[in-house]
């Protein structure tokens, strides 16, 4: 039979994948929930249209997005996760036997419920001791909270809908309060190719590079994603990605990855050249 | 008006240009050759069914496969190029001044020709007074030539239909026959994520690595391509491609690149652990 | 969201409906089964990956399959169905109180439980008192029935997979076996339009046609069948459904239909030139 | 190579032809034309992304829109068309020996152009010495126009762009001011079954109905339109096209249909019960 699930990537370009069952179907205060089941991607998740992750694929995205910080700074006792409510951030989080305390503020309990019944590969962590779930906006979280924090990972939709304030200067700002001294920031921060993705990059760069010390962009291989050229921002107060990292210090831990190791991590924050020419512009223009 | 070009990437996943024009459709004794005009992509080539350039996309392929070699030994004086048709990797190498002659051998004339009329982009270099071109199977030349060359580019289709002889053991040894004893090797290698092409990525390094003392793999991202996480291969009877890598001889020659930079090179070369154990599987089997 | 359930009319034409929610998947020993929500169709019932009922449409093909035979001879009292396991066919005929007995004869019981559950629109009238479900195969059902029948409607998918049996020469030769000196045979007989139809449609007229002194095709309006052109046989032994119809008498019984009225069934007999031509080369070849 | 024209039939229905070559675009100042190749439906013109005519069916809208009319009063000697640019009403009027005038008043001289080149299966009667060709607005030259004619046919485009006009109530006083006591006016009146185009059709026949003592609607199967249920109104100041009809006068003149009988333009005129109702609601709301 074919059925099959379309993105519009750009209004241009079409991404689409055979679809075996439709799992789930959901309309939470927020957005709109679809899990799939599919030959060649297993079970995939669709959030207000777009791909968020599917089986196959996800393990690029968590790799990246929890052990390039936790590389760079081993000591990380105390993470925050912002959206991420497939819990894939916070499975590869709580492999770190040194975390002690991992907060997840997901504005959408819609999204967890669904995850924990169709995407255990994802979810399965979630039930971790170290791990507290706050269903509210995370946004408002950050505005408000006392705590401190060594991590924290903005693991967001697109900056459209529920994802849109995780994008703002004050987000950021209050990111920046939350954080110790030794404190990461990672966040989603979209692609450098199609002009739509590219200029939510720029967006976002532009604002942490005014509070950040240090702050870089480093790039993956996303399949299902846009163009599959996919970048995490790293913002830090004192940690650099490069300079500071001891990659005999992770290899020490023994995680087993499927993407990330210690040469893909330095490997990851060499961009091509147009995409640090739409960086530098950003910075000039400040 | 809708008017989609697609490209079943794998059997369940499909990959979909908007199409403003059909420019040009032809059949050869080889393929059929499609070339398009379209909003995001503008023109696009097709052979057989399958995207082989886009105008929007297609530095990013010519710069990693010309200028990762040239980098490595920017001594290199003879370059013979197998495939090729769109004049891409001619361009590319035509702006090294130090090249003295550019062999392209291309089975099928009318993907030149098509090329001259409707992508001057890539094309418009093959009038260089270096460059002699060939209209003749590759893997035949190779088998005939008494050349000798510093570099030899394998810029082929997928191995099914007239590039399939540009995958086998008897070709990658004729390879290794005409290449100076400084000669590097460079050749599509798939990518590793689909398994349709991961196998055809496996077989070619498997060939290569029992030819070549030093055999290597580096990757790029390449949007229209499946995955957008596509690869290269690197065999060199001499010089290794980060050993013997002096990026500011490079950099001094003042070829201004979108894609390729120095750093780039470096990264290009480190591969998630899933691709590295596909290679390393690969080896042990040998 | 961009879920679309497509099919292949031909190789070279595709129909597409928007899928709300893919409510049901099922995989029995015959076929598999698949019920979607949609915007525009409403519910709708594929099987093997052919569209067979959408609850915007069904009431025409229902209209015609049941009312053309009743309307011709409203004495009918006795009737079997083969297939319909949607229930339409059936639902249509408990509409006359002058039917006494209804025997329903479904290969595949996961398609009635799957249209009780999903498609009350057509299965509600299954219940019926006068109706007997017989889950076995319909040609070998006729092979061993002793029962004589007024009117024996073949309400079948096309004539691949399980629909195939019903297709052949001993297939309407016990329909006539098991048919009164008054009875009548409607069965689905395909398209004129795209050769693939055509074909089935002359293959099954042809061998109609050597069996019973009547054989005649009517056509309707089916949006979401290939080409929208559709059509039924009927075959009888004695009664003629144009000249044996007597409107006024079918007009009393006061059914209320969407579809058909006294003058559709005069009108369906009215073939276009290409389609009598297709049914006198058939007839001229006998 | 997976090239498909689409047109979205409703924002949730999609109908796709496979394309082999895209043969001519072109944007005039009324709209955008698109000819293609294709294995299913030959050459096919698009116009602003519907589609206008395929080599494979054309046959039955050209049948219908002229030979019903030329049935009922074979006496027509001067012909109207409004739009048509396609030529097809043309050639099917020029069978008629009895003809002597045919004006065609046609918007874009580029779609003449274009189908002149690509479409001789159409246009190829547009140099019969009894057409005059105007390019001018069809309401335009009603409004102006001192000829009187038997038959007014209106082949126009859907009821948005350049079509808007031919759906006026000024358009169609215009239409009956200019035709003979004898006359009759034909108009593309879209489809019955999906409502966006079911809501045009009662808004024309609303207003024919309110000029004209004879005002008719009659249906064909017309396989690349939406629905592939579609009608034609024929409306009248004398002639009715059943009550009025001499079959065999038409039949003498021995024009060879590949659509069109004398029966079927009876059963053309058997509508279904819903469509009878959505019109006989339009006459009541007058």
């Amino acid at each position: 039979m074919e059925l099959w699930y379309s993105q519009l990537q750009t209004d241009n370009i079409k991404f689409s994948i055979k679809v075996k069952e439709h799992l789930y179907t959901g309309k939470s205060p927020y957005q709109q929930i679809d899990i799939f089941d599919s030959e060649e991607m297993g079970i995939f998740l669709i959030i207000d249209g777009i791909v968020m992750l599917t089986s196959k694929d996800e393990f690029i995205y968590h790799d990246m997005i929890v052990h390039v910080p936790l590389a760079t700074n081993p000591a990380i006792k105390k993470a925050l996760v912002i959206g991420g409510g497939d819990g894939g951030t916070v499975r590869e989080l709580t492999r770190y036997s040194s975390i002690e305390k991992i907060d997840m503020v997901e504005i959408d309990e819609m999204v967890v419920a669904a995850a924990k019944k169709f995407l255990p590969l994802t979810a399965g962590r979630l039930d971790d001791p170290r791990v507290s779930l706050y269903f509210e906006d995370g946004a408002e979280f950050l505005r408000n909270t006392k705590e401190k924090y060594d991590l924290i990972i903005v693991d967001s939709t697109d900056p459209i809908g529920p994802g849109e304030g995780l994008f703002t200067n004050e987000f950021y700002q209050n990111c920046y309060n939350a954080l110790t001294d030794d404190g990461i920031l990672v966040n989603q921060c979209e692609s450098p190719f199609y002009e739509k993705n590219a200029k939510e990059m720029r967006r976002a760069i532009s604002k942490i590079n005014r509070l950040f010390p240090i702050s870089e962009v480093y790039q993956y291989h996303m399949p299902t994603y846009p163009s599959g050229h996919w970048l995490f921002g790293f913002a830090s107060k004192k940690f650099h990605p490069l300079h500071d990292f001891r990659p005999e210090k992770w290899t020490e831990l023994g995680i087993e990855t499927k993407y990330y190791n210690t040469d893909v991590h330095r490997g990851a924050f060499m961009l091509p050249t147009y995409v640090r020419e739409q960086i530098s512009r950003v910075e000039k223009s400040e």
